[in-house]
């Protein structure tokens, strides 16, 4: 990495909050609210997501609700690609598919609309973090359910000690722009 | 509106869906994932939003979680504000305030960070439907319980026949891309 791309990444490091014991005793929290607050950081950010996939000729970004969808649709305009949210249950009103991932207790479904894109479609998967990988497999399992081609997937902060990333293919480019304990 | 304006919003509006019964009988969801999926109307609705605050130094603008999300951080990138997210409670991680409204049976809530912004800054407010103006009402409330100035308010969609614009200050500039029944 050149000197001034790890000049940027340290502005946006220095600008994710740390939140302790939120949302329970034990967890560090990753406040991405400083990023979004400060013009300069908003638009910085927004380009330094894009641009590893320029020239991807990506189709859709596809978001993951809450979070996933502040930088997410920033991203599908710098890239001129479209958007398409990924929800929780009940929320998309059109047909759905649905996938199920495992939480720390109990397990957790996200949706996403059955005429979201077609069959073949490039599709880069963006959340604000990693930590688990749990919902981000989901997501890759719903792009692939409807026959789309998952061709990236791009995250704010990743945590490394859960190791969310081995959960993804292999074979598939993933950006992170932060990478913390 | 000039004939080029009209037809714009022409185009917006056919990529507004409804969809009847959802969440449940007898409502006429508006659904704006069209408006999203395509890479041109995503660029051009967050560019009309944009356009009638250019001019008006807004320092942030506030988005209303979830849908609130979706352009909200595109048309605070336009404008080279920053962006404030409102969430529901529980999700905001450090100190926040608190303002409820009423629903059809029962009441909700909404939170924004306490140290969103400095008294006296410009704020415009964004979600992207108005229905009967609950929450951008409620929205309103903690902007001002935090000291900011509420200088406009844009939707995507308003359902004019709930008259939720009546309940937000009459003096502050109003910006409605579309209204529907």
């Amino acid at each position: 990495m050149d000197a001034v791309k790890q000049q940027i990444i340290r502005l946006l490091k220095e600008n994710i909050r740390n939140i302790p014991d939120f949302p329970k005793p034990g967890i560090q929290f990753k406040d991405i609210t400083p990023l979004l607050k400060n013009p300069d950081t908003l638009e910085l950010t927004s380009q330094v997501l894009a641009h590893p996939f320029r020239h991807m000729d990506i189709d859709y970004v596809v978001g993951l609700e809450s979070r996933g969808f502040l930088f997410g649709t920033n991203l599908a305009q710098d890239l001129h690609a479209g958007f398409v949210p990924i929800r929780k249950p009940g929320k998309l009103p059109a047909e759905t598919i649905t996938a199920t991932y495992a939480l720390e207790y109990g397990k957790d479904e996200i949706q996403m609309h059955k005429d979201a894109f077609e069959k073949g479609d490039r599709i880069l998967i963006h959340d604000d973090l990693i930590a688990t990988g749990g919902s981000a497999k989901a997501a890759t399992e719903l792009v692939e359910g409807l026959g789309g081609n998952v061709v990236g997937y791009s995250f704010i902060v990743e945590l490394t000690a859960l190791h969310g990333v081995d959960k993804l293919p292999a074979d598939v480019k993933k950006e992170i722009l932060i990478s913390l304990d």
